[in-house]
């Protein structure tokens, strides 16, 4: 037999999977594999092969003849040691490609077809080319709403689904892009005080400053295992835990690893994932937040209210209790955007403190409130008073303190990024607009959400009387190539326009 | 400044720019590096800089902490030495990609949307995700007849042309997928010994067994300096040379390596793609032939006459005499699938030898004759006669042996493989169908056209009367890892279809 000896290439390919083989390896002729772009690696006679895409490499230390380096992620699924006896095939592509290539066409796929997609790349068998032909031909003008459906129905069931035992477990959504955005960690101890079930497993950041779980960790553990995850919830009624430990819809974390370089956000796409990840987490009851402004997912209301229904359409379909408000997207919310400065932001609100930002305080028990209502026992309208009677009474905060001594509290307080700058106004006038995508990029830059201290201060919000030479928000990072990100993006463009007497 | 030290990787990473950065890295925070996916590498302030896809490494020897690795590819294109001073930043998307995005979307691009396109992807701003994205956007129904214009345009733009001084430059091209057919071999110097000028360049095989360049490479040089080449061609009227050395349309080498793992292979592409590189080649007549059959480019004839309608549109324009003929796509041509096994064919043609294969003869000096009326002085339908005139006297066959003296003669002769395996009929009867893509993917699994004895040699042909037991094809191999994957696909599938009596 044509046998190699695996190796471990110490690279991580970000989501693909790659295999090295030396120029000159004597028993498969690289060039020839190389061309048809894959190849399967197989440990055993019926044994289901890893399949990769194939580098050529010229480096014995890398890779030598008679070896077959694999990286991290190829390794880690063969589950074989170094030095273990492998072969090497041509791969065919997955026979699920013929449904992507009549989806380029322009032809509507049925179930059957996603799932079969669904599960060829949950197992490895798409490159990451083939990944992007799949988003592209679905995206935007390419996808009827009954196979947005079955694209939710099929990321369910190629994953793991948990369950809570009860017949109203409540979760909140927002699709994202406005920074400072966390409500979450304001609803979940409001709801959860209430008595109501909302076990809230959150992603962390992608592409933004912070996700819920990012900004949670400054305060408490996030990670936790699924035992002591169920055993927080039965006793406090509530979690705000990072939701990776599941393998909740795989398929959405792989396809996002392309969708985000590749800037997609199509509305089947994003409503198939959201809805996905909440039903697999055992979600009865949702509510989704869509922000609409010029620069957040919703850019109109007739874009919001296109994603609304989509939403509806599916959700409906699959059984789940699902209501949408669009609310105001036109700023940041809160004036922190980072990890450190949110949970700042988050633990003033709790704390009733007099200088908590107000539109952080509104919008989270706005959004509770309507979560409220999904008990029978709340009459329609109530739900706002009941959330803002809990908050200020102080139970809010109890909840909280609660949940985060259960899950693990953070005994290091981390601080905001020592390296801080300020930028200034360049005029006088009244603050006309803050433009969500720059303010995200630069707190990113500066190193949100790894550091957790690095991101954003806000001094001026929408409306606000500026004079030339004031700050309108401080800069933090914790290092200085970051730093220098970060301030380069802000002088280039502020992401504020002034205008008009102050 | 945050420099970091340039690393050459010996990585072959097929047509994508890779760097490669230390997970602890202290300079560069490689997380946040790699959620954006993309790096820009500068050399100094104002000098353009590289774009990579990022890849981290946990392997001091492949790229220690504060150094930045560059795989081949990238390493090449930045121009330093090993060890030079490199800052690194976020890359910007390049801005045509919003030109893609609208494609996406659906809407129709203008010629200076694809020539933003063309230039940033020449340029290597695209990463093969983002080339995929827009691939997908252009298939199949995604591109109206003058957006093929307009990307033909742009890939002759973004590349280099070759002039020839002369007012009818002659040229053929098979739009592909049929084993065996060699015509070029027959129809250059049959044409050249009339006196037309036929400079031909070629491709080498990409997904097939053999190109030209392959199959002439078995007799002479094809990888000619540009001087010799044009010395060749004013003496001896044509050449039979690769067309890799000048940078003829160079979006469309760059962007086949994405199509062709994909299997994209959409009208548009395959139209911008050939003309593109006929019109740079310097051509101003040039002949296409579209083969059509079951498992051919052309599946019916209506798929072939739209193929041919495009064509024309678009030659038209760009001031190309474009002929199309439409011929049997039904089967391979000639018996030989290979580069060794392909040139005995062409030879026996060339000296009228009895054994030489009927429809290789037949296809070429139907092909040579229609060129042939291109010159003014051939009355219409007179052309056949005097290819066949030229061959039978053997006048063509002198002129081939000038052209393969002039490039230089390959003095060793390379063999039919020597690991063969005879593939028997398990069935007597006629045989009924003969499968194109399974006859390339068995030459092309044996090694073929690396190997230039490797391939498929056919003894029985569309027609022919077989009895069981009796063998339908030689496969020869020089290796035997590549001997047992095509044995193994043929003993699958032997692409043979036997019926009724014989």
């Amino acid at each position: 037999m044509n046998t190699l000896k695996l190796r471990r290439v110490a690279i991580d390919t970000h989501k693909e999977n790659v295999a090295y083989l030396h120029r000159d390896c004597t028993v498969y002729r690289t060039e020839g594999f190389q061309a048809l772009s894959k190849i399967e690696i197989h440990r055993a006679e019926n044994h289901a092969p890893v399949i990769a895409v194939l580098n050529v490499v010229d480096d014995d230390s890398i890779t030598a003849p008679g070896q077959l380096g694999l990286c991290e992620q190829a390794f880690a699924q063969l589950g074989l040691e170094e030095g273990a006896a492998v072969t090497a095939a041509h791969a065919k592509p997955p026979l699920s490609l013929a449904a992507v290539h009549r989806k380029i066409a322009g032809e509507r796929l049925a179930f059957d077809d996603y799932l079969a997609i669904s599960k060829d790349i949950v197992a490895n068998r798409y490159s990451r080319i083939e990944m992007a032909a799949f988003l592209v031909a679905c995206a935007e003008t390419g996808m009827e709403r009954e196979e947005v459906l079955y694209l939710t129905r099929s990321m369910i069931e190629t994953g793991e689904r948990l369950e809570w035992g009860e017949p109203l477990v409540a979760d909140k959504h927002c699709v994202g892009g406005i920074p400072g955005n966390r409500t979450s960690m304001l609803v979940v101890p409001i709801v959860a005080a209430h008595g109501m079930l909302i076990p809230k497993t959150s992603s962390r950041a992608i592409t933004s400053p912070a996700g819920t779980a990012d900004t949670m960790e400054v305060l408490a553990r996030v990670n936790l295992e699924m035992e002591r995850l169920h055993r927080i919830v039965r006793k406090h009624r509530a979690c705000l835990v990072w939701g990776g430990t599941a393998r909740l819809a795989p398929l959405d974390d792989i396809l996002i690893a392309v969708e985000r370089p590749l800037s997609l956000d199509s509305a089947g796409q994003m409503t198939a994932s959201i809805l996905s990840k909440k039903i697999a987490a055992g979600s009865t009851h949702l509510l989704i937040d869509i922000p609409v402004g010029p620069s957040a997912k919703g850019r109109s209301s007739l874009t919001a209210m296109r994603l609304r229904k989509l939403f509806e359409y599916v959700g409906d379909r699959l059984g789940l209790h699902l209501e949408v408000v669009l609310t105001d997207g036109r700023q940041p919310i809160g004036r922190g955007i980072g990890p450190v400065l949110e949970s700042r932001d988050v633990m003033q609100v709790l704390n009733n403190h007099p200088d908590a930002p107000s539109d952080l305080r509104e919008k989270s028990l706005r959004l509770a409130g309507r979560i409220l209502e999904f008990d029978p026992d709340v009459r329609g309208g109530q739900g706002y008073a009941i959330a803002r009677d809990i908050l200020d009474s102080g139970r809010a905060l109890e909840k909280m303190q609660a949940i985060i001594e259960a899950q693990g509290r953070n005994d290091s307080t981390p601080q905001p990024g020592h390296l801080q700058h300020r930028v200034l106004a360049a005029r006088g006038g009244l603050v006309r607009s803050i433009d969500n995508l720059q303010m995200a990029r630069i707190a990113r830059l500066a190193g949100a959400p790894l550091d957790k201290g690095a991101g954003v201060d806000l001094h001026k919000k929408l409306g606000d009387a500026v004079e030339a030479g004031e700050p309108l928000y401080t800069i933090h990072a914790e290092f200085p190539a970051d730093f220098q990100f970060a301030r380069e993006a802000a002088s280039q463009e502020s992401g504020y326009r002034i205008g008009g007497e102050p």
